[in-house]
């Protein structure tokens, strides 16, 4: 075996696996079917993986990892806060475009019984959390600075910024709206005005 | 079969079904699960639900109807838009806190390859949009009630209110947190602050 095709097999099972825990739940979905959907050998899945929740650590750690570069890239530094929330919110986006059915999978599966995953799960959103307050909190301005309770803020945002694809299928189907590269032109910005001046001073002035 | 001996059994297939689909996901949890944790025959599950799709459309109805009269009773009338917006989160919070495992598969719950589940949830989600925005937009000052898209800001309030909740194992872990009576007393509020006005206005003075 190559390092090339074991990086290749490796990589055919993690998308296998985020496509099939996506569409029917990481709980519904066998190690022998991802294996199948792969088309690659059960001795490759035992190689890279061994096991279907060291499957679902991988996918995790790939979308935690890559959402807090984004956040390591885009929030620290001297910048006004209001620009950084702005350029963190479009990468974020552009990213969740990009990859939705892993970033459904990374968030939503919290299989109740698995304390491994959990705790994955925790240390990876924890150094989020640390990322994204070490760099926005001193720009903020005061009395927000003192005030946010990052417990609540933290999870509100990331719920805000994933609903509309959490619930894409059935959001379509409501609104019957396609959403193309015009729905999502200003989707980012729309949402850190949101965030950033609330209901009542979102858009103040166009 | 009494009347009352049938509604019991109805109602206990139903937080039987709850239970399961929130710890294990429905797509992993079989009916006759379900039928042995609600401790009924397999003749009620017939009779009442005949299949698992039925039971998990009235565990949407039931949330759903529920979040519906919760808009209906708060968000139209006279008040201003920020009473009755509060008024609303703090009813949608200590319903959520009461009901933690039936929001979560209602909200969660979204088999890619059911149409009849998805439409179900569109519709659903199609009176609630309706209820709330006849209630609230024409109650919310200018330039916020011409600038706002619903397809955008309705599904960000649902983020925001329900992250919390649907994180709660990971984020009890990340923040050493218990989240008891003390911590949510003011949850409701700090979130309608942060919706109505943002991180840059939430909390102005105290």
């Amino acid at each position: 075996m190559t390092k090339k095709s074991s990086a290749n097999s490796k990589e055919k099972l993690l998308q296998a696996a985020i496509k099939l825990f996506a569409s029917k739940s990481y709980a519904a979905t066998g190690l022998r079917e991802i294996v199948r959907a792969a088309g690659v050998s059960v001795a490759m899945v035992n190689y890279h993986f061994g096991s279907k929740p060291t499957l679902l650590t991988a996918i995790l750690e790939r979308f935690f990892t890559q959402i807090i570069a984004i956040a390591q890239k885009n929030l620290p530094g001297d910048q006004p806060a209001e620009i950084k929330v702005r350029q963190y919110f479009r990468a974020l986006i552009s990213y969740f475009r990009q990859e939705p059915e892993l970033m459904r999978v990374a968030i939503a599966e919290l299989p109740r019984d698995m304390p491994e995953i959990l705790d994955c799960k925790a240390r990876l959103i924890r150094e989020l959390v640390a990322t994204a307050s070490t760099g926005l909190l001193p720009s903020l301005p005061e009395p927000a600075r003192s005030h946010v309770r990052v417990e609540i803020v933290g999870p509100s945002i990331m719920g805000l910024l994933s609903a509309h694809f959490m619930l894409r299928p059935v959001i379509e189907k409501v609104f019957q709206q396609t959403f193309d590269d015009a729905f999502y032109q200003n989707f980012a910005d729309e949402l850190a005005d949101l965030f950033l001046y609330g209901l009542f001073g979102a858009k103040k002035e166009d």
